[in-house]
Order: C-alpha cells, then sequence, then structure tokens
C-alpha cells in the first residue's frame, strides 16, 4: 500500500515527505495506522548522523501511538480496531528476559531490530523498489508501519493520540524509570538532574508516588516555573552555587533518596551519585551520554550505601506497563497536555525538529 | 586495671607487648574480656601508616570475641559473662541509620570513634599516664577492653571463641554481602574476583543460599585447593585467558547475576562490573582501593540493567546478624575452621602480621 512518511536518505539531510510502498503484515505482525508521533531527541540524534548504530535510509519515529488495521497469521493479542503504542522496547514474555523479574529489556527481535529489519529478517517499507530501513522497530514517521504482535501496548480507546503518543518514549522513560525501577518510597528525598521532558516526566512520577522533596537542577532557569507546575519542590541553579553536590547534600538535609540524570552528561551522573545520601541513596543514569564517554568515582562511595543503576524505557514492560501508564494519564495522576507544546501535520516535521533544537519544544508531536 | 597489650606505637613499627592501665566502664559502656582476637589487614593497613585516619599510638585489634565481666550504669542488653563479639559497626537502634531498612551504617558514635575516642570524647587506656587511642572502637589487641554497649553482639555461649572471632569482621563481611545486601537467589551464577579469606567467606555464602554456579578469579593457582573446599564451582586464571571479561561471560552463559570484588583494585572492580549480566546482575564492591583511586566504566553498562553497588561488614546490622552468623557457623552451615590457620598466644602477635604478609595465613588468631 501507498503510505505518507518522512524519509531520513541520509545523516544530516532533513527528512523529505514521500509516498512509500508499505508490504502488508506477515506471520506474528500487525498493521497499525499511525495517528499521531512525538519527535524525540534519540530520532535527532540519529538523524544527526552521531548514532553510531544509525542505517540510512530509514523511516524515523518510534513515539506513537495509533489503531490497527490489519493482522498477520497467528496474531491472538489485539485485532483490527485496538487502539495501540507501539514498543521500541518490546515485551515477547517468553525470552529470558521478560522471565526475568529485575529486566524489561525483551531480547527476543533485538537482532533483527538493531539492523532495522523485521523478525524474519525484511523490511516492509520500499522507496521505488529501494529498501528503507525500519527504525527502533517502529518507523512512526509514516501515516502506516508495521510492526510485530509482541511490540504493540493495546490502550484504551479514549485515550487521545496525540497526547498518549508521547507516552511511547518520553513519558514512560521518566515516570517509569521513578516508578518502576527506582521504585522511589513516599516521603522520599528526589533530586533531578536536568528538567527537559524526561526531568519533568521524573519530577511527576517522584509527585504521583508521595516524594516528599523534588529538588531539580538545571542551568536554565527559564525552566524552573515548569519544573514547579509539576511537581519540583525546590530548584537549584549550579551556576549559582560553589558545590552544587554540597548544595543538594544541604537543602536536602543528608543527600538524596534517589537521584535522575536526565541530560547524557558524566560529570552530571557523578555529581548525582555522589550527591546521594550515605546509607541509601541510589543514582539512576536516564540521559544517555556521548561514544566512549566514562563515569568515574571513588569506590568508597559506593561501599558507604550509595548505589549506581541506569534504566532503559524507564523499566517498564511495554505491553503491561504502558496500558497503566495511559490510565494514570486519563485518571489525572500524570499531566501530559502541558508538555506536549505543538502539534503539526507531517509536512512540518523538519519545523519540528528546528524547535526542538532551539530548545521552543519540550514535545511537539506530529498528528496525522 | 592493668592488661596486656599490644601497643601500636607509630606507624611502621613492630607492635610492642606492654601492660597498660584499663579504667573501667562509664555509662552505657561494658569491660569485655578479650578471649580471642584475629588478625585482620585492616590492622595491617593501619600499622603499615598508608591508613589516612590511623591515629598513634593505640591498640589496635578490630576481630575479637569475649565475655563481659563489668557493665556501666544503664547498660540493659548485656550482664556480666555473657558471650559477645565487639562490633567496629554498632547498632543502636535509634539513629537516622539504624532506622533506615537500608542500611546498616549506624552513625551514633562515629565521629568520636573515628577520634579513637569512647562516646564521652575520652579514652580509657593509657601506658604511663599517656593516653593511647581505641581503634575502630574495639582494640582487641588486648585481653580486656571497654566498648559502648551499642558495640557489642550477645551470642551463645557454646561457640568458641578462637573460631567465632572471626565473625568480628571477615566471615560477616563476606557471608554478609551476599545474604544481606546483594541478597543473592538459590540458582544464581555467582562470581568472586580474590580468594583470600573474604573471598572464601563469600563463596560459602552463596553456596549456604543455593547459588548454582560459583567462579572464582585469582592470579593465584593455589587457591583453588581450598576454594572449591569452600564451595567454588569453577575457576579462571586471569593470566590464563585474553579477557577476562569474556572468559566470566561465556563461563556463566550470559554473564554474573551477582559479582564480589574482594581485593581492593579499581581494575578488577570495572572488570567484576562489565562480567555482570545485561539487564540484571549487579556487581558489590567489597574490596578497599588505595586513597584517591577511581573506579570507571561507561554508563551504557548500567543503562543496560547492570547495578554497581559496595557494602560494609557486609550489610550486617551487628547485634541483630551477628548472633545469627554465629548460629550458622554452629550449625554446621558454614565453615570457620579450615579458614584459621594459626592459632598463637599474644607474645607472638608480630609473627602473625608477617605470615599474613607472606601470604601463609587466611587467618592468624590470637587467643588470650
Amino acid at each position: 500500500m501507498d503510505v505518507r512518511a518522512a524519509v531520513a536518505f541520509k545523516a544530516g539531510d532533513p527528512l523529505s515527505i514521500e509516498t512509500v510502498q508499505l508490504d502488508g503484515p506477515r506471520d506474528g505482525e500487525v498493521l497499525v495506522e499511525i495517528m499521531a508521533t512525538g519527535i524525540c531527541h534519540t530520532d535527532a540524534f540519529t538523524l544527526s548522523g552521531d548514532d553510531p548504530e544509525g542505517l540510512f535510509p530509514a523511516i524515523l519515529g518510534h513515539e506513537g501511538a495509533g489503531i490497527v488495521r490489519e493482522v498477520g497469521a497467528g496474531v491472538t493479542s489485539v485485532k483490527p480496531g485496538d487502539h495501540v503504542i507501539p514498543l521500541y522496547t518490546p515485551e515477547c514474555r517468553e525470552c529470558e528476559y521478560c522471565l526475568h523479574p529485575k529486566t524489561n529489556l525483551c531480547q527476543k527481535i533485538r537482532g533483527t531490530q538493531g539492523q532495522g529489519l523485521m523478525p524474519d529478517g525484511t523490511s516492509r517499507i520500499s522507496l521505488n523498489g529501494e529498501k528503507l530501513h525500519h527504525y527502533m522497530g517502529c518507523s512512526t514517521f509514516a501515516n502506516f508501519t508495521v510492526l510485530p504482535e509482541i511490540a504493540v501496548a493495546k490502550i484504551r480507546p479514549d485515550a487521545p493520540f496525540e497526547k498518549v503518543c508521547y507516552i511511547g518514549c518520553g513519558v514512560t522513560t521518566g515516570v517509569g524509570a521513578v516508578v518502576f525501577d527506582a521504585k522511589v518510597e513516599p516521603g522520599s528525598r528526589v533530586v533531578v538532574f536536568g528538567l527537559g521532558g524526561i526531568g519533568l516526566n521524573v519530577i511527576q512520577g517522584a509527585r504521583m508516588v508521595g516524594a516528599s522533596q523534588i529538588v531539580g537542577i538545571d542551568i536554565n532557569e527559564d525552566r524552573r516555573a515548569i519544573a514547579e507546575k509539576f511537581g519540583m519542590t525546590d530548584f537549584i541553579n549550579p551556576k549559582s552555587v560553589d558545590n552544587i553536590v554540597e548544595a543538594i547534600v544541604d537543602i536536602t538535609k543528608g543527600g538524596a533518596d534517589y537521584s535522575f540524570e536526565c541530560i547524557g552528561n558524566v560529570t552530571t551522573m557523578r555529581q548525582a551519585l555522589e550527591a546521594c545520601h550515605k546509607g541509601w541513596g541510589e543514582s539512576i543514569i536516564i540521559g544517555v551520554a556521548g561514544a566512549g564517554q566514562e563515569i568515574s568515582t571513588r569506590p568508597f562511595q559506593l561501599v558507604t550505601g550509595r548505589v549506581w543503576r541506569g534504566t532503559a524505557f524507564g523499566g517498564a514492560r511495554g505491553r503491561t506497563d504502558v496500558p497503566k501508564i495511559v490510565d494514570w494519564y486519563m485518571d489525572g495522576k500524570i499531566n501530559i497536555d502541558d508538555l506536549i507544546t505543538h502539534v503539526m501535520p507531517l509536512d512540518q516535521i523538519n519545523d519540528a525538529f528546528h524547535l526542538m533544537h532551539e530548545g521552543e519544544s519540550i514535545r511537539s508531536v506530529v498528528a496525522y
């Protein structure tokens, strides 16, 4: 079938709106009409050419929501008409990872997904006979896409696509890191480095679970107002203090019970660990550092009780937890509306990337 | 009262056997007749002068067992005749740390303990009118010592002193790291870096909780036999493989569920982390690195699910958990007898240090 898509032909070029050919779903696959997709920094990272695993030409996009229109043979968990969110971290419920209680990193289709292909080793997408790569198993920058059944989360039909598409990545990454990975307890003191979209979602996750203090750290004072709206109780601008670690230990009366690094900077990753409370503080790395960069600390920091961990997709098991997060949004427990700053048609997708680079967008959404 | 003690007059000198003066217990303190004490690397570290917090002159020793002979005012939890193990990590059961579920690092008397003093800021020990420092709140290199009530664990009276004194440090550090900090589950694959006394105790802790594979790592092939006796199932000599991390991932079929670094080397700390299984592997640092040394890794190691933590005194709450470990020994669940390679009188304590430095002792014990 013909599909309208934003094609990334090569690194560094703007996306090009094209009519591409999409093959129908094969065994265990579903055809989804994408109704809305968010624009994420990870798409921009790959498009820039800095992503060593980036493949071109490809249809980018991994933060979507849509409606199942057709299912391949053997598909049992969804049917045409079901509303779904595509999952770049699938959940097969049968691999060693899915069956382990401590991880959400399903490995069932990791090999082919990393090659930009469907699980059978082929692509469903082409343009004038040339194969295009799938991206993160999703390729939501197109009004239709084909996904493995294990890579769609069925959600309630009354959730608005142009809002809940954000749950496909950013919301879950931030809220999930608090709820599923750190398991922040009520009354905790939480510190959040970086008040972009992920940081704001960490903040509202911490508020939802009853954190008593939520300290936001950002060099941009302009982030303060919205962070307070999402639950931040204290703000520190690192430029205004001599030593950010000491400032955090001071304001939290001993250190963070949980700190979250949402920037991707190895220096702030170290600060986030060392600002944790002796004895029990846990620091969770969410941000993705540049290739080859390393984190360091004195082992004494760990021997005296701090824990260093990381998170991917918020520790969420996609098919199980994404529908819950949609419920939390629909029940008013989390706020997505105020994070979506721009909604635009596919034709303006390059403008959406510009807005993100200029810092004017927390989340721009393409509505098909 | 007059007490026979091994005095450390200054860094680098042998210990000197002296008759020192010990004042009786004050409020909240107890007088303990030390019946046996182990010689630990930490004593040697302080005696060498490399310990930046070392104080002289002092009575070293922190791994003892003995009998309460007298109690000060207000002491309620022990009485004369009770058998006890001194605790360098006390358990007051009322500070913020003791009341937190995730730590054993009681801070109640930390300040004065670090100054080599009793909680009231004075020393009970002197020689010819000159004050001697307490050491790690214990000073077990003397046949009597005074301890805070919160720094003694009451143990069963049938446990042999010259064996269970080792529970005062090494046994608890190793077994406890497995049981209380890592919380290793039955069926786990465990990797242990360094097969000295701590490593052997980690191994037997892992065996006790039902680990299915216990891989020992040491450059000394001679450690293999005793490690196997304690439960090691596989041995890798890093000198015999090209890449120790790959060798561990291979032998464990994907990586360690839990790894323990028992050496104190920042390079092996990194290897121990990176040899953990993606998604859920946890690495626990037990060894103490040299001053100023740092650990490093790529944050990707954590973001893909590995966890980096440390342990002190095996995560054990001394008054609560040390008596349990004594029971485990008395019930035959753990082996201490084969770890104690030499028993000697106080007069030969310098020989005990020599044996340790020459690698001939896993644990030498002074019996009074």
